[in-house]
């Protein structure tokens, strides 16, 4: 399906959206830990891009993206810098920008999953991938603060990827048309994750824990 | 050489079931730590997963066998999903799951180290990647819980793997045919981590340490 | 530009050195904390190659060069050794270890700074990949052992590969020929490392933090 000139604009922006947002999760964790620029720098760029780059390392699609593109690292650099240099602002605007990180955990489990599909996986692989995508950044972001992960421990955040990667999967398998199958499946991840932020849903524990 | 029918099937089962006890042990841990559904499916993956992971994508064999094939994904996923829904089970098992796990860590070196050698690796290079396919998932499981990786303080268990892809790459290297070697190999690890596990021997710290 | 016998080999022996003397951090760690010998066996590895690893893997450049030359691995397991076995001694030597450290800081940065041009990456993920070469080791190391990586908590470190790389850019930018800026670049990373040691510089914080 050819892509018009906005859509492929609006795309983009979306995902540099979706990479800044990331970036300041990361750089606003490492200010709060007292890292310095370079740590801050680095969590920034570990929130932002690891995800969509184990996604490509792992199917193979090298050089990443994230590293063929200038602007996605620019975009992370610059959302480590703003957390450096405005902490108290970043967090004061935690709600904007929980709303942001939520839309971008959308658009990178869809965007994910759909390219482990182009890439000839089946449906199973591909869901990882997405959740990978979307959820990876964060748990690299944790780990280098020796915490054990965030996504890990009760919140809805990678059952939300699941949700939109799963919205791609079905839609690809029933052959929809791409462009509303993507809309339906980041809104869905998108709404799942907003929705249980303000219930304060947790995700299930075992009966055993 | 040609693998008969039979033999293909045997491996591939075998294979199966080293990824799915591999991925109770994630999934056990996961339990045990009180992470939510997302944390213990997390967890078994890695475990289950990451080692042949890192093989392939150091090899650039990729996309990676573990997401080519679902059925690896759904063994990890299914012994997962069985830590967190039976605990109890699977805890008083121990055993029996004890036993399988050294025979998935042989399994899982010597196939390692085959797969380097028939990419052109050197020896000392195939040893290594035979010893992380084996022990990568356990490394990176204990690392998403924030702990110092098991295999890294004490226990003979990347030394049972260290041994199996040494009798690989000594019988590759005098040109022994694969079968027997493959047997000799797995064997090897496994008896050397279930004999080391009954007699609580320890790998050599340091005299220094 | 052809590069003399001599000059290879004398990038080589350098190359070597550094691999040799990254790994002796990753043993020392290991031995301090009371690991096993495969414990300081992967803790040298993971310190001397991973950085060079994350590179070859993220540029897609596999099989990976520290493992298609057995000698990279090679000085990483006999600096693990060391380390195991002369740990004492090793750290008497505290001076002159980090001295060619700093060395081997510069060099990492340089080279796969050079490595990522040459891939056709532009100037920004490019200084990425030079300071992940030369840090990334250091980063591995000390979350094997749970620890906030120490790159990330202060010291001029990666601000000091970061330096080396930036050169390399700016000199390969301006077309300036390639061994010059290979020696200024290693040079300046190396000055700025060993002087911030001697003066007890850090990096920044962030004023919030």
């Amino acid at each position: 399906m050819p892509v018009s000139g906005d859509a492929a604009t609006l795309a983009l922006v979306l995902d540099l959206l979706g990479t800044f947002v990331f970036g300041l999760s990361g750089g606003t964790l490492a200010v709060r830990r007292g890292l310095d620029i370079i740590g801050v720098l680095v969590l920034s760029t570990a929130a932002a891009l690891a995800g969509g780059m184990a996604r490509d390392v792992l199917l193979g699609a090298t050089p990443v993206a994230a590293l063929a593109d200038s602007r996605y690292l620019l975009a992370a650099l610059v959302a480590g810098l703003a957390a450096f240099l405005g902490h108290p602002l970043v967090e004061r605007l935690g709600k904007p920008v929980m709303v942001f990180d939520a839309l971008g955990l959308g658009l990178f489990a869809v965007t994910g999953c759909r390219k482990a599909l182009a890439y000839g996986m089946d449906p199973l692989p591909s869901l990882l991938l997405g959740v990978v995508t979307a959820a990876g950044g964060g748990v690299l972001r944790d780990l280098l603060v020796a915490e054990v992960p965030r996504v890990l421990r009760g919140e809805i955040y990678a059952l939300a990827a699941l949700l939109g990667a799963g919205v791609v999967v079905l839609g690809d398998g029933l052959g929809l048309p791409a462009a509303p199958v993507t809309l339906a499946g980041v809104g869905a991840a998108f709404l799942l994750r907003l929705v249980s932020v303000r219930r304060g849903w947790d995700a299930p524990r075992s009966p055993w824990s």
